[in-house]
């Protein structure tokens, strides 16, 4: 398929990615935290393939949106971090998460952190580019955490959803 | 290739669009006005092939993002209209070009609307989103016009550029 390069910068954004199993990973990284090969294969919830996986994690590091560390404690053991190119997707994936949750058959539970990000804004995307980058470059800690704001607002959501279904299993 | 749903709302996203091309027409409706088969495929700046175009439009038309009508001065002629969904990415729109802008080797000139985007943020782009409805969905039009002033940051961007331009060719 011939493909003329247009220089517009959505184009070369959709580019980047190439399919959705590499946006897919980096909100596996930055929202759960998942940062070994075997911990994004065992915690993907769409049953991404080790294959494809392997794959795309390359891809990811060679258009430097992820880097890669060995474990000193683990030979083998390959620890990936988000660079500052890859935080910046913060704004993409929370106004992805905003239209999911408006327009997709998305789940109530997985809807909560989209729900968080869209009430904070663009104030709140930048306290959570912040402790990314605590976490995956080294910066200093950000008084406030927005993935234990998320998590928790994540608890309660599973914890309404509860008795309801303890009514059904009753 | 098997695929789990997970009810991710980002996940869903990413779904509905499929491949890159959905939004590179959605981007061309959106920010170039071009709402025929013919305009679209003659506008497209990155050289899309007709088959694709047609198959895609079906699609978007399929997952409620398009409405088609017939145009009643020419019989065979679908106008395509987006609709509140469709609408409602100018903001990812909006944060894939900032991105774009940042991290590609975008164009300068195909910068300047992304740019005016960025500096607008969230208000602009909902005054934008309510010119949509207007020329989309028939709603008001506004007072103000973010279309012509993406047009004109265009136009400077081009004339900056033009004495450049000849200078290398003399």
């Amino acid at each position: 398929m011939s493909r003329r390069r247009s220089g517009c910068p959505i184009d070369l954004t959709l580019e980047t990615f190439g399919n959705r199993w590499s946006l897919i990973i980096l909100r596996d990284i930055m929202f759960g935290g998942h940062r070994t090969f075997r911990a994004l294969l065992a915690h993907n919830m769409e049953g991404i393939a080790s294959n494809i996986l392997a794959d795309r994690l390359a891809r990811l590091a060679a258009n430097g949106l992820l880097s890669r560390c060995g474990d000193p404690g683990h030979k083998q053991r390959v620890v990936y971090s988000l660079t500052e190119k890859a935080i910046d997707l913060v704004p993409m994936m929370a106004v992805m998460g905003s239209w999911g949750v408006r327009h997709t058959l998305a789940s109530t539970e997985l809807s909560t952190r989209a729900k968080v990000l869209e009430a904070g804004g663009p104030p709140l995307w930048s306290a959570f580019m912040a402790e990314l980058r605590h976490f995956h470059l080294g910066a200093p800690q950000p008084a406030e955490s927005v993935l234990a704001m998320m998590q928790s607002a994540y608890e309660a959501a599973l914890a309404e959803r509860r008795p309801q279904a303890d009514l059904v299993a009753g």
